[in-house]
């Protein structure tokens, strides 16, 4: 069987190939990455948020492929069903896969106010207030899970899917220097030390730069 | 057990109720609807077009509770695994899982260009350049699933997830009168003579008119 490919774009901006990145990595399937030029046509638009891109990340795996990085996690789940990548108990399970799919659909305020940016750091960034919102209802969403399951990761001990969807926020929180609650900040304390994120921004932050005008507008 | 509950929106208006309730048909499960008030804030909102919302349809049954299309799709699924709702191939499956997902987080030109609206037809309507894109990606998605499986539906003679999730697209191609190839129209009568869609349609159109604003604006 061959190995399985994942399509990647950039590392520093795609928060969506990050999550497809992490999830992967979750299920602990051996992989090459496939990065997608930032020539692109598609890719552009994403990363310049014109458009989002449905086709990044993409795996493929033992003859079947798969795009969109909630897709990409249900398959993983099915395929390693041992990998922890939802939790064992089916209310909670349920839990998970509801606030996964609404980050995967939702917070467009968020992703246009605050694009990942992991080279970035920009103490007293003035958030739009567009974007409040969505950054409450991520807060509300984070805070439950958190009293519900104990921590430190969404759905208790160890991460699963909803950790990789949202830990590209943490990043955003960062990076733009958003206000939020002490156990919010925990949170994204413990994300930040998550091993394969730190591995990701490591690569992300060896990146060559070739997006001007991202540089140019943040 | 207690019976199922699907909280859901207007009929008329409001795609993803539509699309969490032909999930529920599909999977067989006996359910009582809940309708939620187009005066609640967050309905009008998505209702109005002002912004989505993610916790309608929301599914409660045997104490998990679910919200999104998409989570409830996949909640169904692993709780009715011989319902059909994904195609038992491994390699459909993720076909299908990837065009439903970019359904539920893309086609945002198309979803405000031509929002759901089963009462009216306009012919001859002139449909905004910026969702001509998301036209001709749905077209490229419904062609290839057509002849790779044969049709009728998009996975071959059952209905799957991915027809419940395009199915209001349908709805919009015919309101909308948008010009498509003879493909797409005739899988757009497919699921126009979809048994549970023709319920749906006669409940959308005994349904009370409430929001003004959209009748002004259409």
């Amino acid at each position: 069987m061959a190995k399985a490919k994942l399509t990647l774009s950039s590392k520093n901006y795609s928060s969506w190939s990050l999550r497809g990145w992490l999830l992967c990595k979750m299920a602990g399937i051996p992989f090459d990455e496939v990065p997608v030029s930032v020539d692109d046509p598609g890719q552009r638009a994403e990363l310049l948020l014109l458009s989002p891109s449905f086709l990044v990340p993409a795996l493929t795996d033992d003859g079947a492929k798969i795009w969109g990085a909630w897709s990409i996690a249900e398959y993983l789940h099915e395929t390693f069903p041992k990998a922890g990548l939802l939790p064992e108990d089916r209310v909670a399970r349920a839990h998970c896969r509801s606030i996964s799919a609404e980050m995967h659909s939702g917070f467009q305020n968020l992703r246009s106010a605050l694009p990942m940016n992991l080279k970035a750091h920009h103490p007293g960034f003035k958030v739009w207030a567009g974007a409040q919102p969505d950054i409450d209802r991520i807060l509300t969403i984070w805070g439950e899970c958190l009293a519900t399951y104990g921590g430190p990761y969404l759905f208790g001990k160890a991460p699963t899917v909803a950790d990789a969807m949202y830990a590209p926020v943490c990043m955003r929180f960062y990076t733009y220097d958003v206000p939020i609650d002490a156990t919010a900040a925990a949170y994204c304390r413990t994300i930040m030390d998550w091993a394969p994120l730190k591995q990701w921004i490591a690569s992300a932050k060896a990146e060559p730069e070739e997006i001007e005008e991202l540089d140019v507008e943040f």
